[in-house]
């Protein structure tokens, strides 16, 4: 098989180190590299130390052609990405003039003092190409060498995220793509609910053993569904598509019974489109989730076609005063109630003027439980004006994973009477 | 100075290199140990591929003298890091007794079926000592041997985020603690608001410049907001504190003026913290944010405290309906207007029955933005009984990112009104 260039991501900070903030920068590059058919060989995090961002380096070097770095290279005194990597790479340092200008038009703009400090902003090692950064003032830096024999690419972005982006669309992406060649990689994702990974995987033993050695398969279990993901790579773009469709079709047959959706999309992202193909319109009535229903849909653009709005009664007063639950019901049942979601879910109807609803009332956690109803506990229900359906479920996990699985149980409800009243 | 045992964190995952998922887990990993005086040298996330594990496996063992493993261990056919952990240190797969019991019974509390597969998760190399995984089925694995004349240890935890927390809290760090000994690690975080990374390092340059070489300081950026982080080692736990306590006393004074809290808290637990102290409650009237500040609310455990509910009011419709903001006023001004997010505000308070009350409304891209109004564009409103304060904001981001300003700017907009009224 043919050997392409593969690239390794080095993040750098001691913030990475004692995990003050989640790298999610990292996770984006590795997608849009394999989309462009850059395999991504290992991602590494190091701290601030010299030492380890140039022994992070040399090691990559040994295993990829391309290495990618984001982080320090912010004004403060913390970093030293910048005269690492013109030592590195043999350079000095040297003024770039668009750079600079680039950090005097930022402060302008922002009407900001323009100190000392920024202006170092604007000085690069001389053996670099400037990758301008539209979006800050710190410019990216792109070096091409030679290491252990053979062409390599070290290209070092800012860590603010947006930064970074900007130029691995704008400029690092096609860079690479200009002076390498890639192979194809097609990926094809599909969902399932109510089934554990384990059970996927006696079903589909035969299929999985006879996939060639250039197809993966991959089992990606999350909050009580299970997603499956085929990859394909190859030098022929008709003929790995035309491979992992052939594929994945097969694996789609096989799980059908359990199949939410054959698109890599989120469960919120499928109920989204059933509502938009058939005009209907949708709004939460959340209690234990506290509005996280309702974040998840607007969190996608154009939602306004299909959310309205949501009622988050978080306490017993706002289920009576605006959702019309009455006290009695409250008190007689209690808010974690068939009875309590039930109506909740009626009422979000009329109150928010949708087409269909999702209520949610339990116990998330750590305290609030009692033995009838443990922590954990959830009422769910989602309604149409034509009718209401019910779950309960007892989730076992921590504040968050409650939260986050009450969100999905609830909204597959919801897609399960979306399916139904759309056969109907 | 004394060299004491370092972690190096491997993840395990072609889903971690495709960026099909966060990876979380590495981050609260780099925490706990950071708490436990442990010190994290490097986080690498690699493939499901032998050759790479291996690899990875003998790079840590250079650096580290402790090599925590997640993920690879679920019991589909795609792990390979048992097979690769038995032959790594030398061992036979055999069956664990302890494990095979634990999976038997956790099966039989869901009522599934128990398949052959599953008994395989019980099968460990002998040279192992099994943790036992009280949330799961997968068991840890405990290496204790010698690598380049120095002793070694290499856990492997299944990377199901509970399960691998469960087992980091119940046995690894307290197995850790016991086998080697740690310095003392002291970090003091303070958050700092309106106020750029650039001119906040000029203003502490000579505070930063006289720090010992034991105390480091940081900056952590994020969302309008600066946290400064200073971290002290040492070998005396009193020392380190007091030392640490001393300078960060001078750094608070020195951006006294900038200063949210000197706590390492989030906005929204600074807010929650004044509202709890002075028993007042709140609720939030959202439109561009769609409930994702209230879900910021209501993730804290004990927010049903001060924390009511929120209209999440996404179409105009239910701005008018729930919020009573009149139509004509929607016509006139817009619904991304002062005269809107005011009477949301406003109207928030009696529709909620809180005594504080956020109101938001924009346009969170990337459509919908106008000549007058472009993408990007806020207006905020946080209420009391005696007042409304307003701000209107212009960010320039992606819509994920300008929700999250929306939610940040609009929280400290309410922090700021109620330390007024605290005064008054």
């Amino acid at each position: 098989m043919q050997q392409y260039p593969q690239a390794t991501i080095i993040t750098i900070g001691d913030e990475l180190l004692i995990g003050q903030v989640i790298d999610t920068n990292s996770a984006w590059m590795a997608q849009e590299l394999n989309k462009a058919g850059i395999a991504v060989k290992k991602r590494v995090a190091v701290g601030d130390t010299w030492e380890d961002i140039w022994q992070a380096l040399d090691n990559a070097f040994k295993e990829s052609q391309i290495v990618l770095l984001t982080g320090g290279l912010g004004p403060t005194a913390d970093d030293i990405t910048k005269p690492l990597l013109c030592k590195y790479f043999q350079g000095q340092m040297i003024v770039n003039e668009e750079a600079l200008e680039n950090v005097k038009a930022i402060f302008t703009r922002l009407n900001r003092p323009l100190i000392e400090r920024n202006l170092k902003q604007a000085e690069v090692p001389s053996t670099c190409t400037v990758i301008a950064n539209k979006r800050g003032t710190a410019p990216g830096m792109w070096f091409s060498t030679t290491k252990n024999n053979r062409e390599v690419v070290c290209i070092s972005m800012p860590g603010v995220p947006h930064e970074m982006k900007g130029m691995m669309t704008d400029d690092v992406i096609p860079g690479l793509q200009n002076r390498f060649q890639f192979p194809h990689i097609a990926h094809r994702t599909l969902l399932t609910a109510g089934v554990g990974e384990s059970f996927l995987a006696e079903m589909i033993a035969d299929f999985e053993n006879a996939l060639p050695s250039y197809i993966k398969l991959a089992y990606l279990p999350n909050y009580g569904m299970v997603r499956l993901r085929l990859s394909a790579t190859g030098s022929n773009a008709e003929e790995v598509t035309a491979t992992i469709n052939n594929h994945f079709n097969q694996l789609q047959t096989l799980v059908a019974p359990h199949l939410v959706t054959n698109k890599d999309a989120t469960l919120t992202e499928v109920v989204a489109e059933i509502l938009l193909q058939n005009s209907k319109t949708i709004g939460t009535a959340e209690s234990c989730t506290g509005g996280y229903i309702a974040s998840q849909f607007t969190a996608k653009a154009g939602s306004s076609a299909y959310f309205k709005g949501s009622v988050v009664a978080y306490s017993n007063e706002v289920k009576n005063t605006i959702l019309d639950v009455p006290q009695t019901m409250l008190d007689t049942h209690g808010a974690v109630s068939e009875e309590v979601v039930k109506l909740m879910a009626q009422n979000a109807l009329i109150r928010l003027n949708t087409d269909f609803s999702i209520a949610v009332s339990g116990i998330m956690g750590p305290g609030g439980g009692s033995e009838q109803k443990p922590v954990g506990t959830v009422w769910m229900a989602a309604a149409s004006d034509r009718e209401v359906i019910t779950q309960k479920m007892l989730f076992r996990f921590d504040r968050q994973r409650n939260i986050e699985l009450t969100s999905t149980y609830s909204l597959n409800l919801l897609r399960q009477l979306l399916l139904k009243e759309n056969k109907s």
